[in-house]
């Protein structure tokens, strides 16, 4: 599959890359990417089992990540790729970094914050939602119907 | 002022001189203990500058402290002592680790959870509040006044 280089579909897939490597470790299959000026500047994946911290979501660790390179607090003008909705911390924490724009997946019929209130968000973050939603759904049910075997 | 051992007020006054610790260093003065069989097993206060992090709430860093001591992911037998009402981060990273209980000492009218939605913490835990209001606030508001000025 070919994507327009800079597209959210480009940045997406690197995002799936990321969910995929948890997957792979027996992680929850959920990666993000922060890109600032059409670069990534931070890449990752939930790690709550690795780390052994519930806090350990994707989203989380992609602000800290995203952060550091900075060097400031606030990711005004970065956007986040994530592979699903982010839950209510995810959404909480990227309101206080005030993300510029958040780019998922596939909404999240469990934990999505949208379950709670759009207002967990910064009032000022772009939501976009639905890239390659069919197969950022598919890597998480496929590997809970693992799980359940 | 003595508190009897072990009470809700004892484990607060704890929280109190972390959410001190904190406002020495510049940070936003709030701080938190989590008590596991009677025993403190994680301190911590907000580190948001120091750590150049905006998830470096007091909270955070004192449920990762206590699942690294405990050894597991979950804190169903804990209680976390916080000095002001926990943010929707923060409620809903508690909601994650299952705490037990959350104890905190004064409301948070601009930030607090309950803002958005109580069902933002986990359905079994249990919460007081109350525990020394007017001193954990006035920290908070004396702290928001000197840099005002």
């Amino acid at each position: 599959m070919d994507f327009y280089i800079f597209s959210d579909e480009y940045f997406m897939e690197e995002a799936i890359k990321e969910a995929k490597a948890a997957e792979e470790e027996g992680e929850v299959p959920i990666g993000a990417v922060v890109v600032w000026k059409k670069k990534i500047i931070a890449r990752s994946h939930n790690m709550t089992e690795r780390l052994n911290d519930v806090t350990a979501h994707a989203e989380m660790l992609a602000i800290t990540a995203a952060t550091n390179y900075i060097g400031g607090k606030y990711l005004k003008g970065c956007t986040l790729y994530v592979t699903i909705e982010p839950c209510p911390m995810c959404a909480s924490a990227l309101a206080w970094a005030q993300l510029g724009k958040i780019v998922f997946g596939a909404h999240d019929p469990k934990h999505g914050y949208s379950l709670i209130s759009s207002s967990l968000l910064h009032p000022q973050t772009v939501i976009t939602s639905g890239i390659r939603e069919k197969e950022c759904a598919s890597i998480m049910s496929e590997f809970f119907k693992k799980r359940r075997i």
